[in-house]
């Protein structure tokens, strides 16, 4: 159902940036203002917020059913062969400025904005995530309480596959993912098993799971997260096979220490940029600088990258509502890669939780 | 790994457009070219073709594993707290215009553009599926080979399921979809498990399979495609558990009579409308035109909806090489709805090849 109060804000916030119109094409800031995210298809979708005015859905026919549940009242359909820009040209009306700006979603893609430009050929077509990722951000209690139940159920699904133990030597990296999936699935959980590294693969931070097999005597990179009424988990854990060695120990307790040094450094008012150097600092100090090749975290709930979150060069501050992800890690190529991951939440009294307590002492099976 | 001469022929098709650049994101037109999809997340990466220098990939150095692998020589990595927009005007150097046009993949997501539009403040971004576009609707054999078996594939899942006959009375829609997604996974083929819509579900064309039980005395339609290699099937059958009503049997032969006229009408250089109007003017010479709410198709390849395909006022012509759907429907809200779906397929040499031989006789379990 359509969030009457988040798209009346949403409104209110165009107005403040000087915006005639916002135009959210399918995906999660039209899930976030509509409970509908739309087909993510080439058929034009859109949430259309007009200062002052009634939201406008504008949707392809053949999802009118979808389009009107969402209890939106102004519902305009198109069909297969109708140009849905001229359509929404048409009844913005006369009173529509012809010159002005037009804040879009950042996801949304070329062909609609290449329509959008026929359509208002005078229009200015910004960036209009600087109205929609500020609310965000800020989590309401509904969707703290979603965020906090998706990890947890994603550490169950952890645990399970975990507890196989040394049964998983031998096997592939895919059928870890697939065995991941199958528990988040009976839980009811969207997403896929997430990312399952063996040995040298955990040293490309976004290798794909493939044919390799775990071995005895190396690592196990699994980066995983369920999804639950549209919300992400993120977690990371780093297992080892049989007897590390002193050399995987010692990077290990390096990148723990960065996680924890990171996390401590979390609360309200803080820089995210101080949480990233919290973890940096650590790695930099123990030589390993050059291998800590991404941010420390970023922003997560309906999308699993969203907003910001501690990195290089934020200067936002940490505040209430916010969930991130706090996930140094170091990647020595063609030996290993360590990350250990967690979501941080601020409550809306300012405390700080960490969403994860799945264990980060190494673990080896 | 990279197609070569795709990458030349792109590069010869944008000069011919008047493009100074081709830079398409991540998403099949990326694919296509260089065997690497990139991933669908907020970190730019593209394959950048100048006309007459080497393209070049631009990559999130995090995938630099993935962005080697591709073969393309000149790869450019860039690192999280960078502006790869900058590092890609840098690597063009002074030689490549300021005022020009650089065409775009119509995927590319919003917050690209606004990047390259910072970094080239005075070229004009337009759609570059112009050249990609026509290239990617004319398989190769390799291609028409991978969709062939992709959809000899599906159907295999789809009999497995149905198989269990009115084993399926009493579950929901939910569950069909997971057998299906089950049966494509033993066979290595991607996708989810489809469009599952049970009863007057089935009425509206893009239903989310959900918690509806599918019952004796109603029909099941049932829209899914594997995916292969990246390329997908598509198909659409209609069941129905128990006995008809003449009113369903009499709605079946109109829509199975459509779909029967559309495929025969299909042959090299007809344009795509006749194909739909060939669908159409069978539905409604019936009575049910207004219940025939979409185009009669779409092309398919590396996307589920890709290039163009039959529908009103499509003019241009089917081509050798070209795969598309015919699937005509006929929805009627609160009753139930039919399509019936194939994929057609122009060999080479122009003949016309249907990729479906799943029974399209009414199918009563």
């Amino acid at each position: 159902m359509a969030k009457t109060g988040r798209l009346a804000r949403a409104g209110a916030l165009a107005e403040q940036e000087g915006l005639s119109a916002l135009i959210l094409s399918h995906g999660s800031d039209l899930s976030y203002l509509t409970g509908y995210a739309g087909r993510p298809d080439e058929r034009f979708c859109a949430v259309v917020i007009v200062p002052e005015e009634e939201p406008m859905l504008i949707a392809p026919g053949i999802n009118g059913a979808d389009a009107r549940r969402t209890g939106i009242g102004n519902v305009l359909l198109w069909g297969d062969g109708d140009d849905p820009y001229e359509l929404l040209r048409d009844a913005l009306g006369k009173g529509f400025p012809r010159s002005c700006r037009i804040g879009v979603n950042d996801t949304m893609p070329a062909r609609f904005l290449f329509g959008l430009k026929r359509a208002f050929p005078r229009a200015e077509l910004v960036d209009g995530s600087g109205v929609i990722a500020p609310m965000r951000m800020i989590k309401d209690r509904e969707e703290l309480d979603t965020m906090a139940r998706v990890s947890l159920l994603t550490e169950e699904c952890m645990q399970a596959v975990v507890s196989r133990g040394r049964d998983w030597i031998g096997k592939t990296e895919s059928s870890y993912q697939a065995a991941m999936a199958a528990e988040l699935r009976e839980r009811g959980l969207g997403g896929t098993g997430g990312l399952v590294q063996a040995g040298a693969n955990a040293a490309e931070p976004h290798h794909r799971p493939g044919q390799s097999v775990i071995g005895n005597g190396a690592c196990l990179l699994h980066d995983v997260g369920g999804i639950l009424n549209g919300y992400h988990a993120d977690m990371t854990r780093t297992l080892f096979f049989g007897e590390p060695t002193a050399r995987f120990r010692e990077v290990y307790s390096v990148v723990l220490e960065a996680n924890l040094a990171a996390e401590a450094s979390v609360s309200a008012g803080v820089p995210f940029e101080a949480i990233d150097r919290a973890a940096r600092s650590v790695i930099e100090k123990a030589g390993y600088g050059p291998y800590f090749t991404h941010r420390t975290g970023h922003g997560i709930g309906l999308d699993g990258h969203e907003g910001f979150g501690p990195g290089k060069g934020v200067t936002e501050a940490v505040k209430p509502g916010m969930v991130f992800s706090v996930e140094p890690g170091v990647y020595l190529p063609g030996e290993f890669g360590i990350r250990i991951e967690d979501l941080m939440m601020i409550e809306e009294d300012g405390s700080v939780r960490c969403l994860n307590s799945f264990p980060k002492d190494l673990i080896c099976l």
